[in-house]
């Protein structure tokens, strides 16, 4: 079994971020994990638990599941990783399964997370809204949960203005939950990113959503708490971004609003108020100057890049754009790969999306 | 002219807290202050302005009106002058023309500033009303400006809860400005207190709001900010709190209420979010804890007291309660010199506020 494959399999066996998983993928690679867990290693607690569900995995199936749905899986090292899950050490996702035809890498560099109460109040849900419309407008990713509430007007905020958002979901990226959301994430599997740490077909639970609010809060720069009761997952999400050193901020409300509990509590530890788009990408964007960004000029010389690579960029038309698909058919390559080789190029500064698809920046132009 | 007098003419002299009058005052005391305006002496660069308005001035009648009124004027060293205003060092008053039954000194021990903006909105004005009347039934003085909106709202809410509730006036103390609180005015004066650093008759002026700012800072522990907007009177009151080191709170509220920007900006900075009153008595609770606590046995022994306030404290009943006015006819003195006197043996611990009146301490009553 290849370390992709088993990476893949062991999605399939272990929680999400476990961290005993972790160190043996650590020790011995993935497919040394999934040889230690089959071997039954009676110095191994958790093993029998582990081998019986490494029986039933089926991750050849999970990937072509997967593919069928134009998803791919992104493992640690492919160039769609984003290195900011690397915050999150033991508790480090195995690898990511993705429907969508952006890159996630590219789009988390600039991303702010906005999460919040599922029964929210008409105030919260403007508020979400159009601050994920704002930071799309400004060249924002928005990231979140895909739940109902604050979650879901964010993610509509960001598609009305056409920008990129992602939903870290807690069951896989073929399961619609909540139902009610089914048509938010057809449009986002169509234009932007739905992404799990677990096999398609898996069914969300308790633990599951709170282990998935890691990655909302290692993905993204900073999060930001638009409407949490008391007790809320939200502000679970929020201890994970204070964990990881990401900029916790949280917007006030009425002080007789159930739903803006959790948000002034936050605020009168240690979360920055925000109260409009601006302050928001002010506080992220003081995270670090040089991801923000964008490359005035290729970062590295042309004949660095690896062959593929070479071929989705020789594939760009020299002048105007092309979408994913299109360059797919050009370069010979798939389209996870095309994905995968534009963030790359963007994040060196050979190309940048523009709204009709991917183009050639000016320096790559330049000879 | 004695130094009471002299304060008196004083305050027509200057405009409150003139930093070069205090100075005149803490080198040649207030009747040589006087001495040297009237002398014009030409090394004194204000003197010719002030020399004008001392000509004018006529402080026997201010004082005559004043105690018309019920009211008393009460200088730096008096029982009843709040020693907290000394913080303001050379911009301190000259004096305090006071208006209402409590003890200035006392019912400023335990005491909050609620400040905002005139043009409060509905959320605003039952926010400060409800705190208002909380912090009065936990027995916390409410201090504000009798304004109109955020002001007359918190001075309502502490009058509803029967509590001692203190307007800082920027004119005199019987000119009921905005006319619309006159009602207002007329049962605090019955009830509780208004204070000016003006002689009666004074219009307010611009100046006068802002220079009167600094004396609702200073009387309280603490200040919040209900509601204000980008520019509003009110934040002026918060940086007086800040330099003073006085706690500093801000209330939020919804982000796009125009009434919160301002609110919002002070939580940015370094203001304290409160949502309720519990969170403004810990903040200002914790400013000094022995100033809120009342003393359990007199701090003073009996014969240490003056001849004036032994023998208010002998008009005490044995049991139940006595009003000022009954303790003044028993003692002997003026409605003015029992109160001051009350509040310096509430002080010390031997009498205390109940529901009806003034009672003697347990500890006052244990030989």
């Amino acid at each position: 079994m290849d370390e992709r494959m088993a990476r893949a399999a062991l999605c399939s066996v272990a929680e999400p971020g476990d961290a005993h998983l972790n160190e043996l993928i650590e020790e011995h690679g993935a497919a040394g994990a999934v040889e230690i867990i089959r071997s039954d290693d009676p110095a191994e607690a958790h093993s029998r638990r582990w081998r019986i569900r490494l029986a039933a995995a089926n991750p050849e199936q999970d990937l072509f599941v997967c593919e069928q749905l134009g998803g791919r899986l992104v493992c640690p090292g492919d160039a769609e990783w984003p290195t900011t899950l690397d915050d999150l050490n033991r508790q480090r996702p195995y690898a990511l399964w993705i429907r969508g035809p952006n890159d996630l890498r590219y789009d988390c560099l600039r991303s702010v997370a906005i999460v919040g109460s599922r029964a929210a109040s008409p105030y919260g849900l403007r508020v979400a809204t159009d601050l994920g419309s704002d930071l799309a407008e400004r060249g924002w990713t928005v990231i979140s949960g895909g739940a109902l509430g604050i979650d879901a007007a964010a993610h509509r905020g960001a598609l009305a203005a056409d920008g990129p958002t992602i939903a870290v979901f807690a069951n896989g990226v073929d399961v619609p939950y909540p139902a009610s959301n089914d048509g938010l994430f057809t449009e986002m599997a169509r234009r932007s990113l739905l992404i799990s740490e677990s096999p398609p077909g898996t069914e969300p639970n308790r633990l599951r959503f709170l282990v998935r609010n890691r990655v909302i809060a290692a993905l993204s720069r900073g999060t930001v708490v638009v409407e949490a009761e008391r007790r809320s997952g939200a502000l679970n999400t929020a201890a994970w971004a204070r964990k990881l050193g990401r900029m916790l901020m949280a917007v006030p409300g009425p002080v007789d609003s159930r739903t803006s509990v959790g948000c002034h509590r936050l605020l009168r530890e240690d979360a920055t108020l925000v109260s409009r788009t601006d302050e928001v990408i002010e506080a992220v964007g003081a995270m670090g100057v040089d991801l923000a960004a964008t490359p005035r000029a290729p970062v590295l010389p042309r004949d660095r890049l690896d062959a593929t690579t070479r071929a989705v960029l020789e594939a760009l038309p020299a002048r105007g754009s092309a979408g994913p698909a299109q360059l797919a058919g050009k370069a010979g390559v798939d389209l996870a790969t095309v994905n995968a080789k534009l963030g790359l190029l963007s994040a060196s500064g050979f190309v940048e999306r523009s709204p009709s698809g991917w183009r050639l920046t000016k320096a790559a132009k330049t000879p």
